[in-house]
C-alpha cells in the first residue's frame, strides 16, 4: 500500500468543519468522496487537525493509504477536478508507511485575523473577526511574550475536552497590524481544542483594556477557563502550516 | 429635498452587477429595497459606476434624494441593518443639491488582482483572476508607463459600446507583487466599458511573452479592439475609490 500525504487549502465558510458527521457537509467527507471517484474505492483520510465550522486552512495536512498507481505528481490536478472550488489540493507526496498526519506532526501554525474598525466589511466578513470597539494594539503586543514557552494551557481549552496532557509549547506568537487588520500569528507543538480562538479572545480583552498584559501569566497559572477571554469567532482562524 | 451620498463596500460574487435588471439580483436593487424599508418610500439610487457581475467594490459612490430626517451620521448603521452582509454602507454624507454620483465624479481608482501560481486558490477564488502559466512581472512593469496619460482608449473598450468620447486620462498605473499575487492599481478620470479588464488581459499577455511592452503604444494608437488582450475575468476587479 502507498501512503499519500496531501496539503489542502480550503475556505471553511460553507462547511461544518473538517471531521465527518451526520447531517452536515464537512471537508473530510467531500475529500473522501472525491478520492473515491478518482481511485474507484473508498479511502479513509486522516487529517492533522479537526478544524471547526467556518475555520479556514491554507495548509491542512492529511494522508490516506491506497493501492492506486496514479503518479503522485498527477494527484493534485486529478483530485481537484472532482472537488468544489472552495477545497483545493495544493500538493501530494508519497510518505513512509508509518507516517500519520496527526501522530507524526511536530507542530502547527495558525493565524487569527481581527478586523478592527467601526463598520463591518463586506469583503472580509468570512475571513476576519469583526471587533468594532477600538483595540490598543501596543497593549496586545505587550502580551505576546507571556504566552510563549511551555505552559499548562488548560485555561485556554474548551471546557469538557478530554486530553492526555494540557501542556503545550508555544514556540512563537507574533501580533502585527496592517491598516485595520490585526493578525495573531502563532506556532506551537500542538494546540488544545479552541486554544487559538481563546487566546485571540483573551488578546481582544487586552486590546479593549479589560485585561492587563501582566495578568496573562496568572491566568495561565490559574488553569481556570473562566478567567481567560471568550472563544473568538471561527471565521478569523486559518490553519497555515503543519510541520513534520 | 436632501441629497445623500453613500460610500459602499460590496462582495460582488453573488450579484449580477450593480445595475437593476429583470430576473437577476443586483446591488442597486438590494440597496434600493433596503432604503425603502428604512425610509418608508421608494428612492432612486444613482451609482457612480455600473460594475459587472462578480466585480467588487471597496468604495462605490451613490446618491439619492429624500425628505427623510434621519441624521446623516446614523445612516450607515441604520441602512446596514436592512442589508445582507455582503453589502455594507461605510459612510453617508449630505451633499449639495446638484451633486450627481456619475456626472460630478472627477476620477476613479480600480485594482485588478491576479493569482499567478500553478494551482488555484480556495480562499482567493472569488477575489483574483487565476493565471497558472508563469508571468514575467518585470516585463509587465515595463508596460506601465505606456498606458499613462491622455489617449484614445477605443482599443480597450468592449466592442459595441457607445460613448461620446473614447479619450481618457490614466493618471496613475502601478503594478506590484506580493507573493504570488500581482496587483494592477489604476487611476483615471474615467473608464470605458471593460477598460480595466481589457488592460489587465493585455498586461497578462505581456507577462506571458505574447505581447512586447513596446507594442502597447501601437495598440493604443491603432484603436482596434482585436489587437488588445482578452477581457480578463470579473472577479479580479475591485472599484477602490471614486473621486469628486
Amino acid at each position: 500500500m502507498r501512503n499519500i500525504k496531501l496539503t489542502i487549502e480550503y475556505d471553511g465558510t460553507n462547511y461544518s468543519g473538517w471531521q465527518i458527521q451526520k447531517n452536515a457537509i464537512t471537508i473530510q467527507q467531500v475529500l473522501e468522496e472525491a478520492l473515491e471517484k478518482l481511485i474507484g474505492n473508498k479511502v479513509a483520510l486522516i487529517g492533522s487537525s479537526r478544524t471547526d465550522a467556518k475555520v479556514h486552512a491554507r495548509g491542512m495536512a492529511a494522508n490516506f493509504k491506497t493501492c492506486c498507481t496514479i503518479p503522485v505528481e498527477k494527484f493534485p490536478a486529478a483530485i481537484n477536478s472532482f472537488l468544489p472550488d472552495d477545497i483545493v489540493v495544493l500538493d501530494a507526496k508519497e510518505v513512509s508507511e508509518g507516517f500519520h498526519s496527526r501522530y507524526s506532526c511536530t507542530g502547527k501554525r495558525y493565524t487569527y485575523r481581527i478586523l478592527n474598525r467601526r463598520i463591518p466589511s463586506a469583503l472580509l466578513r468570512n475571513y476576519t473577526a469583526f471587533v468594532p470597539l477600538p483595540l490598543d494594539f501596543e497593549e496586545m503586543v505587550k502580551a505576546e511574550e507571556c504566552f510563549i514557552g511551555v505552559h499548562d494551557f488548560s485555561a485556554f481549552m474548551a471546557s469538557g475536552s478530554s486530553v492526555k496532557t494540557t501542556v503545550r509549547n508555544i514556540r512563537r506568537l507574533d501580533i502585527y497590524k496592517d491598516g485595520d487588520i490585526i493578525t495573531i500569528d502563532i506556532e506551537a507543538d500542538g494546540f488544545l481544542y479552541n486554544m487559538v480562538r481563546i487566546i485571540a479572545g483573551t488578546l481582544i480583552d487586552v486590546g479593549r483594556g479589560r485585561k492587563n498584559p501582566d495578568e496573562i501569566a496568572d491566568i495561565i497559572a490559574g488553569r481556570d477557563r473562566s478567567r481567560a477571554g471568550k472563544t473568538a469567532p471561527p471565521q478569523g482562524l486559518c490553519l497555515e502550516e503543519v510541520y513534520y
